[in-house]
Order: structure tokens, then sequence, then C-alpha cells
């Protein structure tokens, strides 16, 4: 039997090699038992890591983990890729670098996280789409590692530096716009109740409607989509009745829509056509993410300054890394813009 | 004094720290009289470089480079999510992860290459969109870095491995399609002659025409993007005459498109709209990507296999980390498939 590696480490302890390099570049993302067994190995074989690997292991690595979400978003994919360049190009001004990887669940991207630290040493994190009980962040948090998210901390305080973008503000904008117009009945099409996103989104059309003194407008939440869009929109005008005059107070269907994405707009835009009503002249829509789509087709919508959100996510980051994390996390909260297209 | 730096070799030799560096580990990457600037420094100064450091860089990183291009390349901009997540998806099965860079031309990005290898030791890259007199596989190739691209090797031979897709035979579904259906006068909008991917689908929809007896059909070559079709079909329509029967042979306006992108497709319906021109009952229009917005729309569409492009790529590039390349470069050619809607 020659010298004790690594791999007859893993074989002893029955894990995997990437496991026995945690427990020695980074044990703390070992659970305690794992630790102790791979531990009692490397004591019995009497293996020693080699120096060097260790010696680079403490040295920055100047990168920067992405977790890339599965395409099939629809039409937003393009919001992504606005997202990634400018993240690149900015870490690149910094001198670090990004890295991509994939994971299918909030724990797997956890696994993910790791991974990276022992393998490649990595520096820190970006997050996207934080949500209600966010297993990621708290498993970045516990273990104090360097973290920035687009998305706010849903439900809990400020406890960790985030990035993100009111979307409140960008509905209560395209209300605002709609009253502006005369409209009186302005419905909302979003998601289902618990996305963060997706309640900002709505609280924002509810706030523009109580401004107006026009009290709770009629609103459907679906999945995201254009035939859940259009699904909405279609309960939205049979439970109104005919339209009628839009510029007129009192029941009725709706006369302008105000939709949490491009794709919900997108199939309200469709079903209005084909009941012969003509967006635009007839009925508004306002869209949420300014998609390529949506210029193409006329979508009115609400654009998000995702290149901003990226820079600040690695400005941020690189405070941190840095050492000159402020007491309070830092939070940066951008302001959408409305974009007024034929629809 | 103290003991000599990377910092005091740089300004010795009046060069940044990275080249010094690069110097160390990838002279190779390193122009002739700066490297021999450099290495007089070294010796004057008598600086030894970090034989940690030194170690490590000979080991694999297991890291591939993908320059992502700048957004805004309209509704297409999906496909490219799609690439990205199945080259980090298949990457990650192999132990492989994906970094990011950014690169304004050519040029930058064979100095962000060199870059890549000494400051990360990078083991290989991807390349996206190869072209005629294509510098940065001339670079890899003088340096004999591993490296596979996504399109082939424009107006010279096979010499390097390369992952594409068959966009002729695209352009030749959609033709002898449009030709089945009865159509007799089907016009090309494409791009300028000398792009690599366009002329093979302008080729694939002559070749369709040519097998049907239909000779020569009117063509006409714009930029990309929804203006350019829109353009392109008023030019097409306005040298044509009136439309007149769609399905009789001889002079007349195109009664069907086959178009080069999406974006292109998408100015040509929106064209033949304004003029009271129904795509999909007066006149057919197929486009090409097959993007979410041609989803939505509608569009009839030439739909690449992105994702297995992507994996075909990570493999093949494996395959040459692990020193198990053929003697002949290895290609691999996928054929799209047609995705038939209203228009």
């Amino acid at each position: 039997m020659g010298r004790p590696t690594l791999n007859s480490v893993a074989e002893a302890a029955a894990v995997s090699r990437q496991t026995v390099s945690n427990v020695i570049n980074s044990p703390e993302v070992v659970s305690p038992e794992t630790r102790e067994r791979v531990q009692a190995a490397i004591e019995k074989l009497g293996y020693r890591p080699n120096t060097a690997a260790r010696q680079m292991r403490t040295t920055r690595s100047q990168i920067i983990g992405l977790c890339i979400p599965p395409s099939g978003n629809g039409v937003s994919g393009v919001v992504l890729d606005q997202f990634l360049h400018s993240l690149t190009a900015t870490a690149e001004r910094y001198d670090h670098r990004i890295m991509l990887f994939t994971a299918a669940d909030d724990e797997a991207e956890t696994r993910a996280y790791a991974d990276l630290i022992a393998s490649v040493g990595i520096d820190g994190f970006v997050l996207t789409s934080t949500h209600h009980d966010d297993l990621r962040t708290r498993w970045l948090l516990e273990r104090e590692l360097p973290f920035v998210s687009f998305g706010r901390p849903w439900g809990v305080e400020d406890t960790h530096p985030w990035v993100d973008v009111d979307g409140a503000a960008g509905t209560r904008l395209a209300t605002d716009h709609l009253v502006r117009q005369g409209h009186r009945r302005i419905a909302f099409v979003g998601w289902p109740e618990g996305s963060g996103s997706g309640d900002d989104r709505r609280a924002g059309w509810a706030a523009g409607l109580a401004a107006a003194g026009l009290g709770a407008g009629p609103q459907v939440a679906v999945f995201d989509g254009v035939e859940g869009g259009r699904s909405a929109a279609a309960r939205l005008l049979d439970a109104g009745g005919p339209a009628g005059d839009p510029f007129l107070p009192g029941t009725g269907a709706p006369t302008a829509f105000v939709c949490a994405s491009d794709s919900l707009a997108l199939g309200v835009t469709a079903e209005l056509r084909d009941r012969g009503i003509r967006p635009g002249a007839d009925a508004a829509v306002i869209g949420f993410d300014d998609t390529p789509t949506a210029s193409v087709l006329g979508l009115s919508s609400v654009a998000q300054p995702i290149a901003d959100v990226a820079a600040e996510c690695v400005r941020q980051l690189r405070g941190i890394l840095r050492g000159e994390a402020p007491a309070e996390p830092a939070t940066t909260l951008f302001t959408p813009h409305l974009v007024l297209r034929t629809t």
C-alpha cells in the first residue's frame, strides 16, 4: 500500500472525494457526523493534504458564483441576458470573474455553494429570485459567507445586503397613467399570493386605485404565461358584463389591465383581440419587464434598470470582500420607469 | 529595499502585474519584446515567483471559458439562455465549470483568453458566432490551446473541432413546405453577403427553389431586426407589383417569405398587415430560431436544437482535455426542424 491519497480516505470513510476535500478546506459545509468519520479516516491512514493546494485555498479566487435558472421563462429570458452581461462586465472592471452553476431547487443550490467554495474557492455569490422562507440566504448567513441578492429578503428584516427594483412603484406609475387617461375600471392580472415580487406589484396597483379614490379594483391571479393572461382576461371580461363606455365609472368589464409580466399582458391583448376589443383603442394594457417582445408588439410596459441592478450587486459584493461592509447590510432599491407604446 | 515582488518587477519593466504573471505562467501569450523586457527585470531584481502558485497552475482548473456577447440581439436573446443553461449543466456532469467573460471584438477576446489562462488557469474555451477570417480561432490554433466552437470555420478547412446547426437544411425545409403549399413566388429576407450563417441560410432557400424548378427567387439583404424585415418586405412588395393570385407562377409580388431570423420575419408580418395582406391567409412567413416571441405570435419558424449543441460542445472539449482528440478535428452538424404555426 502506497502513500494515502484523497481517494483512499474517501473509500475508508465511504464518502466522495469531494466530501473529503470539503472536510479539509471548508469543514463548515459538512455535517458533524460526516466530518468526524472523515477526520477519523484521515488520522487512521495518516493522510496529509497537499500543502500547495491548501496554501492557495486561503487566498482569494476573485471568482463570484451565480446560479442560472433553467430557461423557459418565456419572453423575459432576455432580462437574464442583460443581467449576465452587466454582471460579468462590472466584475471584470474590479478584476473579478463570474462562474455559472445550475441547481434544481434551493437545497441543491446550497449544496452547490458548499461544493464551489471547497473545490474552486469561490469568494462570494450573487443570488436571484429571493422569496419567502429562502433556504439559501439562511444557509449563507449562518456560515457568514459573502453574498448579495437581486431581490429583497421577503417576509423578514434586512438581514443581508440586497439590490432590487421597486415593483410597486412600477405598477403605481402604470395605474396613475391609466387614471390620468380617464380609466375607472382598472384590473390587475398577477400571480397567486405569496410571491414577494408578485405581491409587491399588486400593492402598487392597489395603492394607485386608492389614491384616485377608485376603491378595490377587480383582479385575477394566474400562473405566469401567455395562456394565464388569456384566461385571466376572459374571467375579468365575463364577470364584468359588457365593457360599455370605458370612461364611465360603475360596474362593467375592466377597460384597463395592469399586468405583473409581459407574458401575462400578451395573453390579455390576445383575448381582447379575439373578442373584438382593440388594445390601445377600446382598452389599455400595460405589461412588466419591457422585453424585446413588448417592444416589437407595441406593448406598453414597466422597464427595470437591469444593467444597473447587476452592476450594483457586484459593487456591494466587492465592498464586502474588501472588508468594507457597513454595520447595517447595504440595500439599494432602483425605481423602474414606464415605457408607453400603443396598447 | 525589501524582497522583490510581482509589483516591483512590473514597475521595473513598465508593464502591468498581469503581464508579469503571464510571462511566468503562460509566456506564449506575451509578445517576444515584452517577454524579454520582463525577463530582464526578473533577473535584474532577482525575483522568484511563488512556487505554490506555480505548482497549482500546472494542474487542471476544470474551468471552461465562454465570452458572452452584449445583449440587445433582440428577440433571439432567449437562445443564448438555453445555450448557457445546457452548457453549464453538461459541464457540471463532467465536473467542469463555466466562467463568463466579455470582449468588445475579436482582438479583445484573444487578449481575454491570454488573461484567463494566466490568471485563472482556464482549461479551454467554447466560442460562439464563428465568421470569415476569425482572428480568435487562428490565435487559439497557433498556441495549440483547447477549444470548440459553436459555428463552423467559415471559408477555411476544418482546422478545429466545431458543433453547428445546418442552417441551409432549415431554410430548405421551410422552402419545400411552401412549395408543397402551392407557393411559386417565394422570397428570401436575409443579411448582407459575407456572413457564414446568413449565406448558409440563403443557400438552403435557393436550393429549395432550384429543386422545385422555380429558378432564382427575389431576395433582399438587410441588417437584422424588425425594422430591417419591414423595409425588406416593402421593397419586395413594391418591386413585384400587386400580389395577385398567390398560387399562380409568373411575375408579381412574392406570396411567401423565408427569413434568416425571427426578428426579420416579425418585420415582414408587420409590413404585410399594414398593407392589408394577412400573414397565414394571403401570404406565408417563416422565421428562424423559434424564439418565444415566435411562439407567442403564432409565427412559423425553424428551430435549432440549442441545448444539444451546447452539450456536444462540452463533450467535444472534454475529449480534447482528456487527450482523446482524434487525428481529424471532431465536427457535429445538427439538423434543425420546422415549427409550423399560423403564418
